[in-house]
This record gives C-alpha cells, sequence and structure tokens, in this order.
C-alpha cells in the first residue's frame, strides 16, 4: 500500500501562505515570495506545460514529489472559487482545462457536487463525508501508489492531528512573512513523533523531509 | 569588526521554548525536547566541563557558533532568576561560579545592578540604556571579534527589528511543541531580506544559516 505524504513550501516564521487570501491572491499578500524557488526549474516549468529551464539539487526534490501518485486530496479552499455551495458549478479549480495533477483528486467539502473529469487524466471527485472518508476513496482509487495531500493547509493539519499522515516534506524558504496562514498550528496535543529523514540543501530553500513514526 | 550573531534551536512549528518558562523551568514544558540533539555531542560537554560524548555533523556547527566570540548580549530572562528589581543580588545566573561564556556578558535590563565577575573570564554587566546601548558596549568589549546573542527569543527579536542583526543560525528540530514562545514572531514589518548561506543535516536537526542583506 502507498504513503499519505505532503510537500508544502513553508517562510521560516511558519507561513505557508500571505494573510488576506482571496480569489484574486489565492496564496495571500506576498505568498507568491514563498514559491519563487520553484518557478525556474525545468520539472516545475514541464509539470506546468512550459518549456526550457533549469536543474539544480530542487529538481530531484520536485521530481521525487511527483513520482508514484494515485490520488490526490485536496480541501476546498485549495480547489477554490467561492465559499458555500457551489451554484452554476462554472467554477473547475485554478488550474484550466488540464490541470498538473493527472490523477483522482478528491475535494473534501460541505457541498455536495457531481464529479467534474478534466483533460489529461484529471477527475475532481466531491466528498462531503470527511477526511477519513476522502482517504478511503483516495487510497482505493491509487491502488498501490501514494496518495498525496494537495493542501491548503487546513486540511493538511487535519490528517496530521488524526495520525493519518506517513511522510511530511517541508521546503523552507528565507522569507519572514510576518501573517497568514500557519502549516503547523495547533498540533502540540496530536502526540506526532517525527523523524528526520533528509534535509537537502538547494538555492534559496531547503527541503526537509520527515517521517511520522507509529 | 566582528558580526552580531547567534544560533538557536527551533521546533518544526517555530517555538524556542516552551509553554510556562519558571525558575524551576527555564525551557518550559517539553522546552528540553528542543535539546537532546546537543548533550552527546563532545562539544557540547566540554562547554559544560563534561568528557567524552560522540562528533557528528553537528559538532563542526557547535564549534563555529563558540568560536571567535568576543562578548555575548542577552536579555533579562535568560539571565533569569526572578522578574523586577534584583533585591539581594544573590542570584547569579543558570551556570554556576564558572559559566560557559568565557567573555564579557552584557544583560538586557530594566533594572540597574553592579558588575558580576565569575570564574573562567565570564564577567555580566547589567545595561538599562536598550539594546543598542548594550550593543555598543559589547562591540567595543569584543575588540573586533563577533558578538553573540545568547537570548533568549525576546532579545533576539528586538534585534533582528532593529535591523542589528548580520548572521541567524536556526538548528530545526523534528518537534511539535504546540505552544511556548516563537522566535520569528512578528517581524513581517522589520523588512529583513535573508540569504539562506548553509543548511546542515545532522542526526535529529538540521543546522540553517542565513545572512542578513544590509
Amino acid at each position: 500500500m502507498g504513503k499519505l505524504r505532503f510537500s508544502i513550501t513553508m517562510s521560516l516564521d511558519g507561513f505557508v501562505a500571505g494573510p488576506e487570501q482571496s480569489v484574486k491572491n489565492p496564496l495571500g499578500v506576498d505568498g507568491m515570495r514563498l514559491h519563487t524557488w520553484a518557478f525556474e526549474l525545468a520539472a516545475w516549468r514541464r509539470m506546468h506545460g512550459l518549456e526550457g529551464g533549469e536543474t539544480n539539487p530542487s529538481s530531484q526534490v520536485v521530481e521525487a514529489s511527483l513520482a508514484n501518485v494515485g490520488a490526490v486530496v485536496m480541501g476546498r479552499n485549495m480547489f477554490g472559487g467561492h465559499p458555500g455551495p457551489w451554484g452554476d458549478g462554472a467554477w473547475k479549480g485554478w488550474w484550466g482545462e488540464d490541470p498538473p495533477f493527472h490523477a483522482p483528486v478528491f475535494v473534501v467539502t460541505h457541498h455536495p457536487r457531481a464529479p467534474l473529469a478534466m483533460q489529461g487524466g484529471t477527475t475532481f471527485t466531491f466528498v462531503t463525508a470527511g477526511i477519513e472518508a476522502a482517504l478511503e476513496l483516495a487510497v482505493s482509487a491509487a491502488a498501490g501508489r501514494d496518495v498525496v495531500l494537495g493542501g491548503g493547509a487546513s486540511v493538511v493539519r487535519q490528517y496530521l492531528a488524526a495520525g493519518l499522515v506517513d511522510e511530511v516534506g517541508v521546503s523552507l524558504v528565507p522569507v519572514l512573512l510576518g501573517s497568514g496562514e500557519r502549516l503547523f498550528e495547533g498540533l502540540g496535543e496530536a502526540g506526532l513523533t517525527l523523524e528526520q529523514v533528509r534535509a537537502i540543501e538547494a538555492p534559496g530553500v531547503t527541503h526537509l523531509g520527515y517521517r511520522v513514526v507509529k
């Protein structure tokens, strides 16, 4: 069976998004500063249908995060659009007609909606029965490969607090946002034991990998 | 002229001490969990007058942090004892008669007190004129060598916010404390630009080094 894992970029002061996240500014104020390490990578550009780009120690990290992915679980805010019921269903995610997942994606939401098949093998299935139910569907769809938490921070925190995550990937960037959404908020009571398994230094970022000891 | 720098151990969720710090529990609840990576190091044991211990990639980091130190600046809580006026002056710090600094130490406090000469070259000078005044005295005493911020978090934050720090060292440990004292709290407005200069993977810790771009 595959693992449940995630990779997320975090500022040195612990934020994975800036304040005032909105449809126009999904990463919040200054949130884009977190991700500049990735934009010039060939691996990142390829994933977004762009050519060119460079190779550096971050490349293997991005490639490993994209390998062996059988399914993706994400929260409603990550899928985006607007809060509340889905309305006319016009919102199909941030990613256009050919999203970069190429796998079944399960969106945890309070609001039911019919599944959405996109180009390139991405399907969005909307799950209203909670995080365990979404994980069960994802594990089944993944057929032995890994299930990746796509974000946002809230869904990642819920899976961490429930002790369901196997591997934690944090790409730590030398940025002090000062405010926004913290990834590891309120997890002191979760009793998680993390084992450091890697630290990869790359231009403008250090990629940290941890295993959750069960 | 030397640099103003500090090295501090931080949990993955951003805390440098647990909650409920007190004289009996200076690192706060569970705060000791942050420092287990250091206790078995020969370099750490030597600093505290103990023999034996091991050598691993953390050793060079500890040794570098102890090299070329001309003076130390610390806050009142780091020096410890109790809040308010010094009273009978019986409190001489946590470290006994031969503190591990072996250098002039400047304690930033609101309460005047006569200097305190200890064994082994450590002197404590109490500075009531603020962080800039303490730094000026420390730079002068250091005579070209580095000035190290000994902590705690509050004093480190004040020097960071004032743009006076040259080098930031964070030893990041795979611990989620959940609450306590955050190192990088409220520094979003300080406008600091950090450049990552090193990431050293060691057992149970990753040592991150940043330069403050001036």
